[in-house]
């Protein structure tokens, strides 16, 4: 089996996104702030929108089962306060569960979380719960930075994330570590704010000691862990100069990188410097880079041909990347399949 | 001739760090402001910081010229307001200046400038051209974000930056794009915010079209271009999507990137993606990782046994990585040199 760690709901129903725009209007004019009932999107709608776009390219591909998480540029967590980040949460976390029931085969949700700068993390918790217990999510996508560029939050590493962490122990469920819009002029969302919030993710945790509070919580770096392997000389250097135990033992039993690395040479470097017990396949398809790569003839997302190209992951290893490392960091995933026979 | 276009002063002699804490104790405390003339450091006390430690590197490690600039940590631009960062710039400038009188053979000068938070960066035109016309200095550092990680200036493309560009291309002298330290908690200064800024820089310079604007511009993005070269493919489908040209006609007669990747794989990389044409030799050296890496037994920073050990850069390659693009985007460089007989 194929697992795809890495996909969002982008192709979700264009009703979805007029509700949030009434929503933005509402945040000024309450008058005009629209119901979470008045979003109607039918069972009909939301299969279209996933057998043209995500279930075609995953059958094209041969991949067969996505961790689904509503769109990461939209979760934009510093409009408004946390009420709208509430309803806007609940929204968007039920629609990738009907999409996994009306795909059970294909897609298991993961939730992202009604986060909001300066408020306190712990008031995300109802909503997590809810999608772990009620919906069957088996990861969650968290912020680092609620404010969408501007970086206002603690790091990672700071108590102020704990009541989040202690429950994802509890449950025994991932985070990965994904930043949202950013309204900060300096940095374009996919291009430079997705791939610095990996690589100051990264670094918050190599500079901590988060993991020795929670030996058992687990983060998925996405975007191939931002700047992190091109730079595992410098990482690993870093972590000597403060001290810290090496690498492998300081951070990979808790953190793991994902393949949305969009070339070859990129992921040959991955494998080749990241243990592949740290790697998990990945996609973000019909995401941040949709077009075909003129050098290849091929979707620059498409990164199971990487894999497959690959002479680093090979045999027992290819299988650890595309299946055996999912079940393992997302076990509420490896139970699911297990329930099933697979 | 082996030119190394990224040092900086990071061993200057410790009374120049006691006078800048005085300088910022100033800024509070208005009379206790030292004098510029209060600082004294003499040539024996230069020579020695530099003999003992870069220029012995250099001898042993086999590299010739080093384009030297203050230490970029200590910049700082977020402390005080102009007048702080211009008598600091002024300071910091003429050490470097003195330290290539003193070895002219092996250190030139490049200029930091008294950039501040919220101010019209044309104020650092003054120290910038006394740097080139007095000083000899070849290119200058360009801090995209002075306020140390909150990132409260334009993007580079702005036409806030015009001033400076324009008098770059007058003089023809390019910049390295390097920040300085974060007073940002969330940011790690030399292992989070250093390549995130290469990183934001390069994609600031993909969405705009200031090199159409300024077709011989040149800047140098360090640490090997952030995260970039791992990421290719994503910021060559980024520019496919953005219907831009192809990156190597949009930003690679303008952008260049060091070597500055403390581990075979991640120089290997660099050199398989990024034209060689765009590529220089560079160590940062006693910088951001000063130690041995026990998997080599050889220094992190020691970038040349990386050159030295690849099978991508060989023959003709090597020597424009080397020296020959240094000399093409140093055009100041090459003209001292060539004024030498070199």
């Amino acid at each position: 089996m194929i697992i795809d760690c890495h996909g969002h709901y982008t192709t979700a129903p264009k009703a979805l996104e007029d509700w949030r725009n009434r929503q933005i209007a509402g945040i000024k004019d309450p008058a005009s702030m629209p119901k979470v009932s008045e979003l109607k999107i039918s069972d009909d709608e939301l299969r279209e929108s996933i057998e043209k776009n995500q279930l075609r390219l995953m059958k094209e591909r041969g991949s067969d089962l996505t961790i689904f998480s509503p769109r990461a540029s939209f979760m934009a967590h510093h409009i408004g306060d946390f009420q709208v980040s509430s309803s806007w949460a609940a929204i968007c976390n039920e629609l990738c569960y009907r999409v996994g029931q009306l795909f059970p085969e294909h897609f298991v949700p993961a939730a992202m979380l009604p986060q909001s700068p300066g408020v306190d993390p712990a008031t995300c918790i109802p909503e997590m719960l809810k999608c772990v217990d009620q919906y069957g999510n088996v990861g969650i996508n968290l912020n680092p930075d609620p404010s969408g560029g501007h970086w206002t939050s603690p790091p990672l590493t700071d108590r102020h994330w704990y009541p989040i962490y202690e429950k994802m122990v509890e449950y025994d469920i991932p985070a990965m570590v994904h930043v949202s819009t950013s309204c900060n002029a300096c940095f374009h969302t996919t291009g430079a704010h997705y791939l610095n919030a990996d690589t100051t993710a990264f670094m918050q945790c190599l500079t901590g000691d988060l993991f020795k509070d929670f030996p058992t919580l687990r983060f998925v770096i996405p975007h191939g862990g931002g700047a992190v392997p091109y730079h595992w000389g410098r990482f690993r250097g870093l972590a000597q100069e403060l001290k810290k135990p090496l690498l492998k033992d300081h951070l990979l039993n808790n953190i793991f990188f994902d393949t949305c690395v969009y070339h070859q040479p990129g992921i040959d470097l991955l494998t080749q410097v990241i243990p592949v017990d740290n790697i998990l396949f990945a996609s973000e398809m019909i995401g941040a880079v949709r077009g075909i790569d003129p050098e290849t003839g091929h979707y620059y997302d498409d990164t199971k041909r990487y894999i497959e190209a690959s002479t680093i992951v090979v045999g027992d290893d290819r299988h650890k990347v595309y299946e055996a490392n999912a079940r393992r960091v997302y076990p509420r995933l490896d139970a699911a399949l297990k329930a099933k026979g697979k």
